[in-house]
């Protein structure tokens, strides 16, 4: 999940010229779907070129999804068949980009982020731009593979309203379908927190300590594309845009509230994640101060005791007790009474005893 | 408490297409109360159906209560009967929710959080819908069992002005109702913490550390409901609606100040919190510099002593002062100067006397 | 200074009708005195009941100062001599409120937050609630004692312009006045915050420790109050009235400003104490390294010499070193090269020596 | 540096009438300089009282230049004599206030703050009010002594465009002058922090930690003079005043841009102060580790020693080893492997070593 | 990278004359590149003084390049050739100026922040000016060398359409291209604190902990000049300017984008600055804890068995054990017991065993 704070130096140190396209080896070759549909019909077509594409059949919705970024002649098609300015197709291959939504004259330009769990394992970060039209939408991905099947399924099987509605409708239910995956990554998170909550307040060991850190990274980078996600849908419902009608904008603003939802979550889990490390710490803090009394109260009590065998071990000629018949048992009384006394003494500090016993 | 951080993935994976009803298994049978009144009359019946409930006999109110979401087929009738945008019969469905209030020709959507104490032993979070109509008030509940019991009793006893007002005022007192609890639950929150700052600046249990992180916790989330809560009274206070009349909005603006002063609260309770947790971290270094303290004078003690017998232990053929009579005695003298002197050091740096012990 | 976060349930819990005036045993009876005044007579009065005193002789202005809210019956005369809204009633009686101001068509009411050193001791808040209509103020204060008498001395002795002016003036001398005080706690925290820095850079004493939290807990406190405070002026100075003249609007910019200078003040005190925690803990561990380095100290020197001595109290048949005739001596001044060794070791590591000894 | 914390209580205390002057003994006694200048002349006067210097002779720009606000016949003259608001003469008195402007009829009012380094030693903050008229600007300070030499030199030498201006130009460059001052102080302050960043990062002396303590001290206070600095500039450039030139207006606006680098500065400094902190308790406990290394080393190798020492210094009637001949030396023997052992174990841990001794 | 928090107290004490110039020796001497083109023809020339540049030839696009700050004479010269405001050339040389926009009726200018990397060593920062008339544009930097060659070579080139463009595009293009390196500059910070968390979670050597210091510094003054970018753009995009075409806006408003995300970027790694310094502490904290348990354990086992040990090594004439004959292996077997206990009951506690020597 750190990948997303990584630049591609090389991509921003060749496109020094505005609205020019950088292709480099590592992007995916795109794989274009072609899906048109009404309320009747729906026909599906895998193309090579986008060439044509513009020109949508009447009473037609088309949506033309593209996975994969790395083929500069498709995108200079697109450019030139949709008339699509420059530096927004630069925004589209210029990866990552900032969450942000452009009104232009014929269409809207979105940049959104996708975050969706491949291989039951962890989350990945993909950017999904989008170019909604009077009659289309483009939507375009830097890999094949993501979160929107369900959407597609939705749309073969005509489930819902979608194949009733239009291209706002399409590009609104791209955008809901992966907001709600937003939830499934909270929750996802908000798991693990509680299951570090639990383990931590017990023992702290510093693998523990990496996932906090790694949580903490990912609802910082999760929050830092939350904040531009928000602010453009509240464009969207806000802007006066002809092909977008009041009725999808009421679903917009569904969505806006959802994202309001997942940011203040964001921050709480944030906050939580915070707390998490203090826990930690004082747990750890803890600990030490156990080690510390085991240490102490062993110093403690032998310490003296060491003395006195010592004491008795000299080899002065006179030394009285030494004489005494009885004087070995009546050390060890002494040396018994003395560990007695500490032995209360520590328990009256609250170190041993009942206490103690159950701490440990 | 910790419950609201957890997602219902299930709902939230299923309910992919927008406005759709999903009911799952754990959800509860709705138990529906009608209660009509006016300044005169009030009757209640419980109904297995909702069909008919949108005709409200002339010059009375109707309080539609549903406690539990558990019927599908409730619901369809509901949207069906009160022409419910569907986008709307979702939220109420699809719990948790974000707190807002939606503005529709018909009627005003309420989402609004709950917090009760169930059983005298923690509260309990839940989410309350309200739609507003020109006549009519449908409440929506997750469970049976709410805070409202003295609502319905005033409503039954015509105490107040409830009976003379009209739905808007039901749906401010119902509201009103919930926010009072507030307080209630914000003095459980201020009295643990109250008790733990005794209890913390004395021992530091991990037992504490637990409850301190767990009161965050509860704050943390409060706080992210109390936000949109403020939000969405304040565009109650400020939209023209026509349905809701200049009274009441007086009411409604006393509600908003209610909220913002629990806000507040809420603010400084955190703050205290994160205090609470600094306050454990200093007792608990404190009780580490006691800790070494006494194992350092102990060391510092019996260190030198148990050289000096060890020193006298040895088995050198000519040790002087092995031979001297009062040897023996001498270097007692010697280890009790050394003890004393070591005291007297100790108590000028402060580590033991008057203070030391009274420390203790 | 902490019981302002105590909510009193017992009230909260029984108004649950709005505008209801809930009255509890531990409110004190009313006292209530009547001032009239203009610019050259002044009647002062102490009436039973506030019947008929809505009716206020031609060009006098009427101060009604009522002290204590524990008689119901006086509230309720008041609410109808005055035809006050049963909200603004019940939010005079139901106390903490919000610190605020609410404008009708025939008055404003006003609550703001009293703070008064009580017995040359600690800081007491105290609710004061006021009504301001054309030509009359009602103010309400929880307990008799307020740190209003030298506002009265005034108005007695016709210092200053107070007897010139209406009483819009009159609720501005009552408001500066209070905000004044505001100056006093600042000065009175602020000491104590001084004494602790004086104090804390030396030792670390959980006494301190506690004095550190209470001081945060009075400045969260008190910034809660502020900043409500500072919006309720801001309300005053902006709002267009009637019957609060330009020239007094003026006198209320400065409350405002002086308001805002409170809670700038507040805020930095509140940095300083956070300040405060971080020296104790860094006195704190400097305390631990010192103790450790004592404890390091002994051990290193004495933990090698008693090895030594032990190594020759062995009973071993033949141990040369043992007949050695200076043996002993040779052992002696071995012991004293490394105890010197180790002396010249940690100096070089600066743990004792001259700086060493100006530390302790 | 800390005295602006502490409030004047006796002057707040008595002035409870709005408006009203309290001199207090400590204040010094006013030495009143009179400039008056225009493009060609320039006239200083050292006057007694301020009557009839209202009347300036035409062409002219007048300075009242008062330093010391010990008189109060000075003030009250003042008062009169250029008919001034009751509450703005209070405010040059009554010290601290916060930084403001007010607009009034006849000329505007402001409160700004100087910090100047006062015997090449600390730097001192005193409160300057201006009153700038049509032409002429009253300037106000608590003591004599500031930092405005520069500028009079100016204005008797004619450096600049200073004398070809009104009396709006004197009052930018009297601000100017004193904000140019803040960059020093911050200069000051950052040079500070910078050798302290140098030495904490070495060792952690008590002294360091009053130091990083004060620095933080210092920047509050300043931030706390800022804010209202910045919005006072502000509105001195966006405020409709007629006789506030538009090209002095320009010059104001670049004064806002110094303020607003101060801010930025400030706010960069304070973190910065923080992070020292930080680095403080890390190298406190990066020492604490160092310390307890020792002891754990010195402690591990000779305890087991010792324990051999002790063990052969028994006093059984048969202990085999001690009858071998060569018993002695195989035990220094096996001691010199265990303590071999133990270096190497220590050295794979990394405690000691190359890497240990380079870091000490 | 921390000179940019020293200020040059020399140039602020002299030019205490609004609009005045000062030298000082540091400055390096101007280089003057002056670059006419239009779509066809580009031509550069080095000039040594600036008189007559403001007549550009017609059609053309004349970039004035200035590198190097130190003669008076050529800026005094450009003054009065281009008839700049005497307080925009002091704002040129006083450096450092806060980033900011100012508007005036024939040119705009601009203060921008330039990072750029030297020596493939560490990124230096530097303050460029710029003017833009309506058909030049005047760039000013401190010191010879800068990031802006890849966008001379485009001119040369004729590379993207900045041949086709005005002079407002070119103002851009360098916009552009300095903030284009914000992005490697984060690029390099973001790497380092990546290469920081993988180490610092394992060891935490002081060197570490001065590292995470410098990084913080540097995200605190990138954020410093980002917060005026942001602003400064802002006003670019929304004034209504003559010579900035709507084509260009468009193009300064992906600018805008750019920065905000450098922004969050920003705020992003210094949110895990600050995780990377609680990592230390924590891992350090572990540290302690190990060291700790090494010493206990140590100690725990070998102090009784030292008191054994030297208890029978008492000289008293009668301790029966002593003349058992097998007294010598009853007490090795003890102390074998005693050891193997105290084993089992640290591997209970969860110190040693397959964990702890994992963990090791």
């Amino acid at each position: 999940m750190k990948t997303e704070l990584k630049f591609k130096n090389v991509s921003k140190t060749k496109s020094t010229i505005p609205g020019d396209i950088v292709i480099t080896k590592e992007m995916q070759l795109p794989v274009i779907q072609v899906i048109d549909y009404n309320q009747d019909k729906i026909v599906r077509n895998s193309v090579e070129t986008v060439r044509g594409l513009s020109n949508v059949p009447e009473g037609f919705t088309r949506w033309i999804d593209i996975q994969g970024l790395g083929d500069k002649m498709v995108l200079e098609e697109l450019k030139s068949e949709f008339i699509i300015h420059p530096l927004i197709m630069e925004d589209v291959v210029n990866i990552p980009q900032r969450v942000k939504a452009d009104f232009l004259d014929d269409y809207i330009f979105l940049v959104l982020k996708m975050f969706y769990q491949q291989n039951h394992d962890d989350f990945v970060e993909e950017q999904v731009s989008m170019i909604l039209g009077k009659n289309y939408v483009i939507s375009f991905q830097e890999k094949s593979g993501d979160c929107l099947d369900s959407l597609r399924e939705r749309l073969y099987q005509s489930k819902g309203i979608i194949r009733k509605m239009n291209a706002d409708y399409l590009c609104y239910a791209i955008a809901d379908t992966i907001f709600d995956h937003y939830f499934s990554y909270l929750a996802y998170l908000s798991e693990n927190i509680e299951n570090l909550e639990e383990k931590v307040s017990v023992i702290t060991e510093e693998a523990d300590l990496r996932k906090i850190h790694e949580l903490k990274h990912n609802l910082i980078s999760l929050k830092r594309e939350l904040w531009p996600t928000r602010e453009c849908l509240n464009q969207l419902v806000k802007e006066e845009i002809s092909f977008i009608g009041e009725k999808v904008k009421f679903y917009f603003r569904d969505c806006y509230d959802h994202i309001l939802q997942t940011l203040e979550i964001t921050e709480s889990l944030k906050e939580l994640t915070t707390e998490l490390l203090n826990i930690y710490l004082s747990v750890q803090g803890n600990k030490l101060n156990e080690i510390m009394k085991v240490l102490t109260i062993i110093s403690t009590i032998f310490m003296p005791l060491s003395f006195l065998a010592g004491l008795y071990g000299m080899n002065f000629v006179y030394i009285p007790e030494l004489e005494f018949k009885y004087g070995y048992y009546i050390l060890i009384s002494v040396m018994a009474i003395i560990t007695f006394g500490m032995f209360l003494w520590f328990r009256k500090k609250g170190w041993i005893g009942k206490k103690g016993i159950k701490k440990k």
